[in-house]
């Protein structure tokens, strides 16, 4: 999917929602008795029309064992072609090594993305740069507690944090029609400058609920005239009493920042 | 496997082999037709009695499509419990979501050991730190152009490169019985430097043979007197003309490093 589409989508649905698909057999509702497929068509059905990227977190299918895969590549065939199909399965390895985690993502599961990590550098990025039509999200600031160990530190030549190292390295590689960052919602405070560092680029963000992310000061701070955010929401949606109300008061929520703070995103 | 567990291989083996499990379906002998489980059980046929470690990397399994995770663990199960089995997988990800991780590779596959990408941070980390009895094998200095890019970047409070503050950090959260960095081969140069900083964790060293790196120089400033090496080879056995010669090739070499550079493995 080409970022004009997605721009097109988020003007449509009003909304810039991505739902996190990641079943935890043990928190799933009784009556799917465990059948983790029937459950993500479910949660897939009540949001549809909210959200323009859904997200499944390759962990959680490798959890159910052998069958994990399939179940992975079933619920993503069910998603269809409307809406950004992201692995999140924070790759990255030698080169040739990493264009084989490539495959498997875009031709074996089908997604349209994957979210990689960045210490192993370009080698181990640039093969999912390379394939037509997909997108590379990169790890940049991320929403855990650990993101502090080594993404925050200061570099010795530039003064800089890592994350800003890894961002500004990244945007030799690619360009905002193939690369986005991952910038979690905890660190909302420094959204300002993870805009200033790449104005132009689109950030998938997680940590909203759960993990205690502020979507108002993710959107004041992050918001661009294309938009510009993905925003995460998993267990809050999944595990909600009604799902499809939870995604319905976060596309309110963001259909009402658009107009405040990225009006542009509608001419 | 436990440490003592590890060297007592070693010592009877004269060898710290790791053979690199990564089958590449076009390069595989055509007698095979293709069939990855009957090629790996040949190459662990081969040599069993050469190495203490096998190193299936995922990526490899993914690439098989839907039925790449059985092949897997079908293969590690082939190699038995008398061999150290290290999950080649770079994973990573929020506390939660880590668990997951550990419970595919300990539990589903089978192995002993995982590599996990350190960007993230503590919390990515522990999960697979605490799992008894397996071993995390964190990327510190990896064998790939790209480890440049970001892994040697001074940081502005210690002058340090970043691998050394993944290194020390790291030493903090886990022990010389379940921790082991990947320090490439191709950066021979710095294994004294490694060694002067982790002085008694066991290092996993990919990149000897087809990237170029010198099992001379590794075994000189990175073995200790418990060894303290793992040297992996995977293309160098994999698509040699005969894979068992290459394996004893390198076994010798070990066996003649063990006697100059690190003696006391044998007291």
């Amino acid at each position: 999917m080409k970022k004009q589409e997605l721009v097109q989508r988020i003007r449509s649905k009003r909304s810039f929602l991505c739902v996190g698909l990641d079943p935890d057999v043990s928190r799933i509702p009784e009556r799917f008795s465990g059948d983790v497929l029937a459950f993500n068509r479910w949660i897939i059905d009540q949001t549809r029309d909210l959200c323009v990227a859904y997200k499944p977190n390759t962990a959680f299918y490798e959890a159910l064992g052998l069958e994990g895969t399939r179940i992975l590549k079933q619920t993503i065939a069910y998603i269809g072609n409307n809406h950004l199909i992201i692995a999140d399965a924070k790759r990255g390895d030698i080169g040739n090594t990493s264009r084989y985690y490539a495959r498997f993502a875009f031709d074996t599961l089908g997604a349209d993305a994957i979210t990689v990590a960045p210490y192993m550098g370009a080698d181990s990025v640039q093969p999912f740069l390379e394939e037509a039509g997909k997108w590379t999200i990169l790890l940049a600031l991320t929403s855990n507690s650990g993101s502090s160990d080594f993404q925050h530190a200061l570099q010795g030549d530039t003064g800089q944090p890592l994350y800003e190292r890894v961002m500004r390295t990244a945007m030799e590689w690619g360009s905002t029609d193939n690369l986005m960052f991952v910038c979690g919602a905890t660190r909302a405070e420094r959204f300002g400058d993870l805009r200033r560092i790449a104005p132009d680029h689109f950030f998938l963000v997680p940590g909203i609920g759960a993990q205690g992310g502020d979507l108002a000061a993710v959107c004041t701070f992050g918001l661009n005239d294309e938009c510009g955010l993905l925003v995460n929401s998993s267990r809050g949606i999944l595990y909600a009493e009604d799902p499809r109300r939870a995604a319905l008061d976060l596309q309110r929520q963001m259909d009402e920042a658009l107009k405040n703070y990225a009006p542009k995103v509608f001419e």
